[in-house]
């Protein structure tokens, strides 16, 4: 079997999306919480909408909380949706756990239901050194020479950034192809310059102009998970910057930015990253796009100031859909 | 059932233990790497020098890379030999995962092998805020009212200390009996005074004379896993700070700290944190007391000049159990 | 007297110069260190070449190591040439100190001097807590209202970022009217909305082109030391961004980041605080727009690997003042 | 002339003491702030009551924020104060510039007066790397030969940490005969084996029980600011510590972390170097035993919520005084 993703795969919008929870999901009795119905339909609608890819099981994915049935249940339901209403659509499935082994069984476990793409997060118990980091990536990748991997670089989680010097080296890995990048600094610079265009470093959607603006070859895509609040703005934004309409991108950038401010993951980033999930899929909830639901323990407990502002993120974002739509027609 | 172990079995040494593995290990494809007669051989060594206590899989421990049958087949080959040979010895086994639900499986298969102790870490993908790390011991001594609970208070692993605050009110579920404290600074003096005696910290060894010093009621145990290249040092500082020999004691924890000079841990923790299974196993098969055995992946790749420093503990810890031979006969 | 200089004057390449020094400078007993012909010269260049401001005494301008009478003696022949040159020129003396008192001392001094623009870090030995911060600035200001202060925002130097919201109460206040920025985050997008247009941040010059896509009303300049090695490339830089050539702008930007590939600062910032200032002189030094000579003790040490590293971006800037040249003709 | 104080000049207790300031001297335009009547009593006092050395012009002694005049000023009153009552008391003043030459400039008045002893922090804008932090105070104490430096090694104001390799180099060096060091952790233990014995490691007098009890030998006094609230119960850990009896120095060390509880330096170290010299000043006119008056500014700004811990703190240490009083009655 051949590798279906490349590079040029990883480009557009590629949404993140949560595992939907049916009622109940918080409590530490319950089993089987993953909503699959949800689940399919909010794929459905996410492909439908036209957005270019999908992330799941990531940090928000809830991949850390997910007993190994339902991960498997939820997999299996996105890949059927996926593959029923799009042959080509770049799916990246998250197969981060504690250690090489288990991911192995997961990723088998992907490549037997079809799918082809994996985004991946490294194990972090204990932090892992430069060496040992890229040795993780490396030896992954030789045993899934079919399967496209996009790094998931998440400082936070995984104990610090992958240094320039890895990307360099797992650029010359042909099945790594993409990184989901955390944010846009003089790191992102230097790595950019590393990876030499072989794998696309995805900003989140309010850094791509600016990305876009220094590398328009290589800068393609963003990743976000506001597109889980509907992913119409981040849709006229690929649009804006594709066309070369750098007014109305910044213009969409800015409103964007806007309906960040409230939310916490930009007023500390540093205490989002203890109550993320809770915050991403309070605001999926209060936007309405997706009913993402309750949140696996023990990551449901969140204060209430930070829930306000994220529901209230969620509520510029359902108005900023309006504009959109509002604009186009 | 009512809860077999407290505050008061949290005493004397309680030595760390490691995973032993079997040749080859290290490998991707490796499975039922547990080298069984030799964690049999390793549990009755222990007891037979005697140890007052036992703690398996924390970090050294390769709880995050064994797979589920392996963890479960090493808990029960120990069970089987701390029963078979002291029905009394405090053991205190691992059951840290990445999320509550998957804990609660594995202290209720702890509990259906008649194991009553387990050593605790938190979820650390994303870091706990305060209120959500109380609620999970909180949440899961519930469900175990007869499980004794050792906190594990790692903050390079879990993402932070345990706030004074926490302890204050961990200190007051009655199923959670101690801590594995990382390193004697201010904050331990404040916590101490947040416990009240109703949570027991343990110090490492080297820290136990100053601690103890301090705080001569309460401090009445430490942890060790240098216990694993053989306890005999350990148990003669236990010997000496209990018969209030302050000389002998301060003379143990000095050599103890020489063998110390050339390991990681001491000279740069933070780049050990990244190495620490590794270094750990290296200086216990140095040591020559327990083979621990190949490291399971990703944690098996070192730079040579740490390890080196770790043979180097090694060897300096077997000469100093012949030193405290000598001085018994 | 009214103010000078108003926001508006913040503009274009505001070249961030050192103070030169005569041999002999780096030995502790040297006194009169500064080269005020090499000084005047330097000024004089930077004006000739068509700077539109310029920044002295910050770090790498050596305002922790110059006596107070170097400082007079470096800061009255900098106003001559200024003046002799340019009436207009806005010009940001450093008087960052310990303490309130003598930083009053110091912009007294300018005043009288008529020098109207003041660049002004804050007290560094005890970080300065957020309320302690803003009373320091709003304090200085006060007392002086016809002078124009640049905050300078240097995390590393001053012990934190400026917090967004201290940035939004210093906005109010009319005398500051522009803060040197470190680095484009997303802080500086937050920072950008708390000021409201009434203080203008200034980016590194290799960050200019993305925060004025970002942001085309109010990023209209940028500081540079890399001007010291000749300002040529930044002002083919602005002249771009201002008439909206982008292709060029960019191609600039991509030449300016290659010179920094070997440059401390941008491979390791954390390490590059310690060495700044030999590091920004040696590569002044190897451009030879400056001779910017020996480092006040205690900076004047630093390993050789990091000193090349500054040589070879000096060469490689001078290589690029080339390519702009011929470009021209 | 020959060094005066040496190694074994550093013992018992080191009081660390303000600058006593008058009223209005925390306004911008204050000049001759310093209280020099109290000052002088508060000299007396503790020479009167006992202390066996005095530390002046650390943080909370405003070396930072004091002019020169006013420096010169205290510092004469106090080397007065000093030879007028005792001739051989140890007195170390605080001589931390922003660069090597002022530095020199200062400890050159101080030996003008007769002063043989200085507490030396290093230059803090840019941190120094460990080769020019060991060149640094190499090259102060080569100037004077018969100066003794104790170091000043606070990592949050200097920006880190002495390493241990410096603190193994620095103690080959006849004049540094000491450090006024920040906790107990363990590179304090691998701070005590690099220096050998010959430069002593001051602890805080709450950590002095514990570092004595490991290192009896050489472990030999503390430093205390506590004192300033009235040295008593210091002075009764002192003899209880040099008599041997264990449970009364156990004793008077949990009066005074009781006495810590309330004040911010326990609860959040980080937040309280923002504000100590505040706090400590607070603490010292609570408690009474000295008047240290207005804070200078920038340091004048404090929450009030820690200023009232502070003053706890103080009211607490005062009835200790009382109680060590009652019980030696």
């Amino acid at each position: 079997m051949v590798q279906k993703f490349g590079v040029d795969d990883v480009r557009g919008v590629i949404a993140v999306a949560p595992t939907p929870a049916l009622p109940g999901a918080a409590e530490l009795t319950a089993r089987d919480t993953v909503d699959l119905d949800e689940s399919d339909r909010m794929i459905r609608a996410l492909v439908a909408d036209g957005v270019d890819g999908i992330i799941t099981n990531g940090t928000l994915g809830e991949m850390a909380t997910l007993t190994l049935d339902e991960w498997q249940a939820f997999t299996a339901c996105v890949a059927d949706a996926v593959s029923d209403t799009s042959s080509d659509l770049p799916l990246f499935v998250g197969a981060t756990t504690p250690n090489t082994r288990e991911t192995i069984d997961r990723i088998r476990f992907l490549r037997d239901l079809g799918v082809r793409g994996v985004i991946l997060g490294r194990p972090m118990w204990s932090a892992l050194g430069a060496d040992a980091l890229l040795a993780f990536y490396r030896d992954v990748a030789n045993l899934f020479p079919d399967m496209a991997i996009v790094l998931y670089d998440n400082p936070e989680a995984f104990k610090g950034p992958i240094p320039s010097a890895v990307y360099a080296e797992l650029a010359k890995v042909p099945q790594i192809i993409g990184a989901k990048y955390i944010a846009i600094t003089p790191k992102f610079t230097a790595d950019v310059a590393a990876v030499g265009g072989r794998l696309r470093l995805l900003p989140l959607e309010s850094d791509w102009l600016a990305a876009h603006t220094l590398h328009p070859e290589t800068s393609l895509g963003c990743w976000s998970s506001s597109a889980l609040c509907g992913p119409q703005p981040v849709l006229a934004l690929r649009d804006a910057i594709r066309s070369g309409d750098v007014e109305a991108a910044r213009h969409l950038t800015h409103r964007i930015e806007w309906t960040y401010e409230p939310f916490l993951a930009r007023t500390n980033f540093g205490e989002f990253s203890k109550y993320n999930i809770s915050l991403e899929k309070l605001r999926f909830d209060e936007a309405g796009y997706v009913t993402a639901g309750p949140v696996r323990p023990p990551y449901h407990v969140v204060p209430e100031a930070y829930a306000e502002g994220a529901r209230e993120n969620g509520r510029r974002w359902r108005r900023l859909v309006g504009e959109v739509r509002d604009s186009d027609s």
